[in-house]
């Protein structure tokens, strides 16, 4: 997608140098353009970690990539080992995240498909940048299939915005290209039809201020800004048509974990009778859990993400402000769960469910043979 | 209640000179204590508007010494015309609040009440004084009605904490004293019984991390900071047992408007079986609405408040931080609606009732009487 004109992806490797992988910086948006440069396994396990890259399909790209630079600090004797090694660091980086798991046991099954060294290295690079490729052509396909939700209630509003609600940030930033939850709508907007995209702000990280809002004006996508509290409002009064979102785990029951407060938004959305769609890369599933509220892993994050706040001051400094008294004792859930009878769809590169099991199993067969 | 352990109250009449009104200007809280003073109706219009004094009880306290002001000010020939000039300015600063209304209609009926200027002066000044002192009685009153619904949480709980969320700043920084939603958890903590209390952040403006949390803290309330998306999943995993918020406005019929969020978390209590309370000073009822999504006016407040975060740096300057894209649009509703069928019952002076027209008719029948 574009930054100031020009086509980026979150993370490419280096054209000149292939043991160094590229990313966005995404803590200093969209203050600061900033590009990384990953080599070991501890910068890619750091940059998930720490957030210079989130959301579910970077999560798995760039997990796919770090799992390609373990290979090029192992011998031939240690392979194995660091392999797995960086399978686990990698893995214990975010425990929520569904793609992280997934790209990394791709990488080690990729690994083991041929025999030696430099081979494996050469598997391991190919496969990392074929989790990207895949990652960012099933969220075009997403778009694809989600156009047609907006493009039907376009043709019922008869050509008037379609207002679509978003909660965090699961555009092209939380993936390698065009997002899940915002694919439809670029993919609209692209089309011509006129959309218009409330942003949750999503407190505690502000994803939706300074990813969301800064990928839809650099595409010009029409958007306005909310606090997190504002959406059922907005929907009591008609100012919603849709609501769209990411997921960074879903059962294959269709109950999804996604940024948390999106629970609050499935509420508001079943009440007032807006259709709430998740948008998701099969690789976001979970084929073995079934209840999500009890078998979902939660991250918890710390203290500072809930007393600080971090943003770019007058004289253009990006500085923490404290905005709780020092020392108060948080909680602070990264994600919660919405369960799958408050979903109207879910929308996967293969097409758009019900978020059920006889849903998903319809897109999805292979996956449920025993 | 108390600030570093001496009593307060957020507004009083300066004890040496009868002209001058002291509050809490609570725009510098939690991270300094600044008292200030209101002389005219301007600095009273000013102070509601700009929220250095907010909340249901406050905003009413303040209006009806800010008509006090507009006589000092008068001669006897432009006395009329000076009060309900100052009437109109006081009214108009916040649209939702009917605490506002309220105070100022009940200092015009004052002044009607007694001939003379001086009369009328000493009776302004008499009802400032009444209606501040019954807001804080009336608080104290919503305590002890409150209490009853915590010990009997407390008892089948066989004394473990009770959980309470409570959104926004109905606290007594909110009121003159006790405030209406903490009135019952501070009664429950003086009595002895174990509680801990879930801070909703309250975004925009931040009243629960930096007044509700901060108010808790210096009456050893035990507390936790939550971001505001956080509710839902905390009520999904039976970590609260209790929700109590404020009302800014409260229809006949019990449709309450608070705090931009508030429906968002009465939806999530209803959706997991927990009592959800709003305690409220009958002030606050606005006796001709039947219909709180439909007739309650919301206010709408500036980008500002949206695209920036005020806060302590580490230097320990209080700055704004941008969060957004320059530029970004916003919408800022202040409150929104909570239908009365999401509330599990109504804490009001004079006891608690169904949040319905019949259980509100039950407790103030003088009301209903045609």
């Amino acid at each position: 997608m574009k930054i100031a004109n020009l086509d980026y992806r979150t993370i490419w490797p280096d054209p000149d140098n292939q043991e160094i992988v590229k990313i966005i910086d995404q803590r200093h948006l969209p203050h600061q353009l900033v590009i990384e440069d990953l080599r070991t396994v501890g910068d890619f396990a750091r940059a998930i970690k720490d957030m210079h890259v989130r959301g579910a399909g970077l999560i798995g790209a760039t997990a796919g990539f770090g799992m390609y630079s373990a290979i090029l600090s192992a011998t031939p004797e240690n392979l194995d080992q660091t392999l797995h090694g960086a399978a686990r660091i990698l893995i214990d980086t975010r425990p929520t995240a569904a793609n992280l798991a997934w790209a990394v046991n791709r990488q080690l099954t990729a690994a083991s498909q041929v025999e030696g060294f430099q081979n494996k290295k050469e598997r391991l690079y190919a496969t990392a940048v074929e989790i990207a490729d895949e990652d960012a052509e099933f969220c075009r396909r997403i778009g694809e299939h989600g156009l047609k939700i907006i493009m039907e209630i376009s043709r019922k509003k008869q050509g008037q915005p379609v207002n679509i609600l978003t909660h965090c940030n699961a555009g092209w930033l939380a993936f390698v290209d065009y997002g899940s939850a915002t694919a439809p709508i670029y993919a609209a907007h692209r089309a011509g039809l006129k959309v218009h995209v409330w942003v949750d702000e999503t407190r505690p990280w502000l994803q939706g201020a300074k990813l969301t809002a800064w990928e839809l004006k650099e595409e010009g996508v029409p958007h306005t800004l909310v606090a997190d509290n504002t959406g059922g409002h907005l929907m009591q009064h008609g100012l919603v048509d849709l609501v769209i979102v990411g997921t960074d785990r879903t059962t294959r029951t269709g109950d999804v974990a996604n940024k948390i407060g999106t629970y609050l938004k499935a509420l508001a959305a079943k009440d007032n009778q807006v259709p709430f769609y998740v948008a998701l890369p099969s690789s976001t599933f979970d084929w073995k859990l079934s209840d999500g509220v009890k078998e979902i892993p939660i991250e918890e994050r710390g203290d500072d993400e809930i007393c600080q706040v971090c943003g770019l001051t007058v004289n253009g400094r990006i500085e923490k402000v404290l905005i709780a008294p020092p020392g108060t004792a948080t909680a602070n859930y990264s994600f919660d769960v919405t369960p799958a009878r408050l979903i109207t769809g879910l929308i996967t590169e293969r097409g758009v469910c019900p978020a059920s099991e006889e849903g998903i199993m319809g897109l999805f067969p292979e996956k449920f043979e025993t």
